[in-house]
């Protein structure tokens, strides 16, 4: 089958390699969508661990077209979407059900082979059913929905308050849709124009380019503000956009060791809270829920389509100023 | 001033008695709107406790027109919402802030002169002031509002879930638009087909006559189940229609002393958890800025405004079919 | 090997049978210690779902002796405790996290092979290892006590709070344990004069024998009330014993279909909730914790140590008058 | 009557003022005991906002000597603790329960005079009486105490975790014996061998003078990280020594515009939280019921008695290596 695989820093080969065969517990899917992730360009440069040679594509739905001994959940036929964190079941943070801080957790299309290719083996518990209705292509979302789902967990928001997003890429963008839904009104921040636009299309009751355009729309700031942009800059405003008695969630991804300041004199006295959100720990089968009700929409989000071939090209440059996300299909 | 006064049971009396004086830390307000609740003719029958002769009417909206020794927060000319449940912030249950279970708590419009009346006087910190732009007719439903929003908090829906709502008043029409807000895809149970209109129209994705028809297009039932019908039939239904994990929210009140059975069994193995809310605890401030951002609508509930002088004659016939919201006036 | 099995209702067999073999994922224990549980006897009497001919005994330690393929987490010689619970990941309970819901639960030495046997063969992430210091026979506690860590968890006891237990067996006695753990005032609700004196003895501060003695020593009742009888009676009894604004966890299992009546005007008014705890979902390696701690003492719970050949007999007549915990050894 | 007020930055004045009145709404108390705090240091200082001249002193348990007009909850010769904080109720932080975090916030003894006097006048609904056998003596530490008892509910300890806490001072060593309380393995970081001697006499497992020493006894660190010392290099500290899945407390206070260097990416990998507690919403209730059930013991937190006229020079030095509380009488 052809398949898209990182071999070492800086090389992303597409080629040929052999089909996978069913094993015991896992099924094998034809892959339909796979969406590129910007962790994808972070494997390439060396700046996110890895184990090449291996297919990349974390984020994909498909078919299942073989079942492997001892899978009782699903059939040929069956319309999937991939969760591709592999918990190990038996480390103090799966004991406890923290299976998203698994000391010794496999994420597919990173660490095993994912779904940059025609075909993708899996743990049968790693492939979601998709609801009744539910097209490939939106399924396709479900695993970055997820995360989001996460965040907005950890953000409790209740209807009423007040949340900010920083950050206008696919993460920004579903969270707001996320907010939103959750009874927030819901501002944007994010300097491209053109993800302004789409911030407003899928939902934020106003956007800004900048936190000083934030305050000066809502002067007292927000109940909760989600972290979306993954810059030191937007780490370091995100607490002072916040209301008291508010809290701020990290959902982007600073380089470790780099350091951000916070005064917790200010947090202290306003009861600021800074809570953490890492991927997608019992989210993505309501993610999928989500999308199966059209409560989130995925196709202003979809910047284009394109081919394995076209992989090797797309992951060495940088994402265009209004790209959200790109599917590789067929 | 013209006021609607509870004498006795059965007797309510539309007269004249003096204008009430701002006294320390109070604040008079001008009436603007007034809604008629179930409660006030629980009262008018002796089925709810009250001290007559006293004003009824605790859910209103209007204008500061004085203001009392010591209110600093206040001014002449504040739009302001009533919020009616004064806590005694001295006993056990305020001291561990659940101010809604005050064992001294005094209700306005119930235990003291209420809102059926061109002025009332209340104390400033009860007088909640409406946020820019939201107009008085929509301020007359922040309490009840509130008290949904408590029940919302109460069922902690996440984005994904499903929930159904029994029983299509103003408090199950309110919740229906809550929930939706909340993320969930809601259900609407309510018998008469002009109510399930309604539903339809402020949110409810989908609406059913009875449990077996709401089985019917959820055979897992749903997350959350809010009882807002206040009936014994209904509350025996809630649990089962609750799904694997889910939890169920009474909000209806039945009669002092009625039973319903529940089966222990069948609520453990499934984990279904039923809790209570009462009342606004901390809750009207953000019903006002749920009404005033638009995410809740107010308009389809009101079934007709009435004077002062009508009060008689509607608390002592029950509501009409399609009856949601009366709304006193001038 | 010798193994006690269940073979029919009414018949336990006590005899030879093959040793099991590790297979994929699994690990061979030779069996340390195993707790008999009232489910035990229910199993026995047809009253509860299982899988005949089957090795009885959910609550067992013991040594790896074999490791199956593809089990890295484990090695001969290891102490583990067994989580009898096997979820299968993939239905919707467990996809949101909820394992003990599970809709394809398997339970060893319920519906698989057990503990009441020289060996038992279990997967490896369901044999938890014993942090260092615990000895097999504290550990062989561990099961029972993370069903009572899951209750206490969802009786989220605050420190300064009163709880009451209603019920001295051996979850009862536990559950006394772990709510005085958790910085509550705790009395036991128990008639047995014998079950009183060791609930003193275990951390009580207070015991009664009827809710009437209870309610004269705490005249408001309990914020906390843990329901660990299992009787219809109790049931009735616990919400009637909660403080306002306090909740009932009902751990005990009342028989199919047996109806309880609960009053809900007096739980909405004084905002009683009623909420279910099932089995250990993440909790046995906390429980595993605790014993190792020392915070949590066996001892005076264990009545008597037997063979299993004394098993058939011990299962098939109702446990004594002071009996707490039955331990199978050797 | 004699009393002890801060008069300008750097003077503190013992001697006559007049005896308070009992106004309406308040309650006269005759001072017993009257804790001194870091903060009373702070404002001599300048360091603290105040409103000199002002009788200080926040700390403080006496006898109710005279009723103003309107109480109804109190009678002369009641025993009460004081709270002294006084929430407006009517900002938006009031309104929605968050009344540590008011925005017209007065604090008794900091912005209006306070305990350091014979007799001092307070809000009824601040005067919390003594649960049945509470002395004096103790209560007054229920003011310090409820500000951990809000700590101890943020951090929202589980039985079977580990908890450290960074800081041998009074909030330190109550924390202690809160979070073992709570069912924690507890750990005392403090640098002064006394402090260390008293903390684990109080409770705390284990004591260590460093977190380098810290580390070597928990190499995985602990659940939770209760920061109770207050300065730059233990803020920095406290999220390293927090476990996978961890959360940090924030309690010690910093100084206004101090910064402190965070490592997003390693909290957001472990998600390890950093959430705030600050001073004693709703929770001096019950770290009254905690002193009367002897659940906390004070007396080893009594460093020394001395007199008002001794004030000056206590506010003026720093605290002694092993002081923790100076208590104030007649
Ligand atoms: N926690 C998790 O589980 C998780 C999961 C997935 C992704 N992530 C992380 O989440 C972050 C977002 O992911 P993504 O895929 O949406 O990335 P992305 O496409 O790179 O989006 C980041 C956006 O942040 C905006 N931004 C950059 N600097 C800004 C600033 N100073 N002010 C406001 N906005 C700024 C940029 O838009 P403008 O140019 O318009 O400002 C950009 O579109 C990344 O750090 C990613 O690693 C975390
Ligand atoms: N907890 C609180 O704080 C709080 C606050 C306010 C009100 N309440 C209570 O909440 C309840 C609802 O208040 P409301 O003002 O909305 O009352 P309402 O106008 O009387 O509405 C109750 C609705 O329940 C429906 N109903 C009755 N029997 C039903 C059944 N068997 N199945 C389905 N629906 C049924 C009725 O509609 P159909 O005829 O169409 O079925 C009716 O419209 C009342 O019990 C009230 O006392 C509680
Ligand atoms: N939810 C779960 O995950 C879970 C897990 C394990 C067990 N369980 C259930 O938890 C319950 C307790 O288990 P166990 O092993 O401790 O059972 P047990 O040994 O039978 O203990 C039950 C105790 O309840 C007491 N009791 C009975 N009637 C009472 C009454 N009217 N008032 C006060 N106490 C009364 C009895 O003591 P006296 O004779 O002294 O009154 C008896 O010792 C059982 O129903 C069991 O099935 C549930
Ligand atoms: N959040 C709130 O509501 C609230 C309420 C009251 C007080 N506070 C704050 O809580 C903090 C503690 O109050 P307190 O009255 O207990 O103060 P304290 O008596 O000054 O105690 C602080 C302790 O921290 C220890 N410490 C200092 N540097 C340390 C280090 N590098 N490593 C380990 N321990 C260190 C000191 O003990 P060693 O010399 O033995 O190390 C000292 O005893 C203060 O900042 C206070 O302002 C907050
Ligand atoms: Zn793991
Ligand atoms: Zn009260
Ligand atoms: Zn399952
Ligand atoms: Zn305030």
């Amino acid at each position: 089958m052809q398949a898209a695989r990182f071999m070492e820093v800086g090389r992303i080969e597409v080629g040929d390699i052999p089909d996978p065969d069913p094993v015991h517990g896992e099924v094998v899917v034809r892959v339909s969508h796979a969406g590129v992730c910007g962790t994808d360009r972070h494997i390439l440069k060396g700046e996110f661990p890895s184990r090449p040679p291996v297919v990349l594509g974390h984020e994909f739905s498909g078919t299942v077209v073989a079942v492997g001994a001892g899978v009782t959940t699903h059939s040929v036929g069956d319309l999937v979407a991939c969760d591709p964190n592999i918990a190990c079941g038996a480390c103090p943070s799966c004991l406890l059900g923290r299976i998203n801080l698994c000391e010794n957790l496999i994420a597919i299309g990173v660490q095993r082979n994912g779904g940059f290719a025609e075909f993708s083996s899996v743990p049968a518990h790693r492939a979601l059913s998709l609801p009744a209705g539910l097209d490939l292509r939106s399924a396709a979302f479900s695993e970055p929905l997820a995360c989001c789902v996460h965040a907005l967990d950890v953000a409790a928001i209740r209807p009423g308050e007040r949340a900010i997003v920083i950050g206008g890429g696919v993460i920004g963008l579903l969270c707001v849709q996320l907010a939103r839904l959750a009874g927030a009104e819901v501002m944007l921040i994010t300097r491209s124009p053109a993800r302004q636009v789409i911030g407003g299309s899928v939902g934020a009751h106003t956007v800004a380019a900048t936190p000083e355009e934030a305050r000066e729309q809502w002067p007292r700031g927000a109940d909760i503000v989600l972290e979306c942009a993954g810059t030191g800059e937007t780490m370091a405003q995100a607490p002072r956009l916040a209301e008291r008695g508010g809290r701020v969630v990290i959902v982007g991804v600073l380089a470790k060791g780099e350091g951000v300041l916070i005064e917790p004199f200010d947090l202290l006295l306003r009861e600021v809270d800074l809570r953490m959100a890492f991927v997608n720990p019992f989210t993505q089968s309501r993610a999928l829920q989500l999308l199966a009700s059209g409560a989130i929409s995925t196709a202003p989000l979809v910047t284009r389509e394109v081919g394995r071939e076209d992989l090797p090209g797309i992951l060495a440059s940088q994402p265009g100023p209004s790209e959200v996300k790109v599917l590789v299909t067929g």
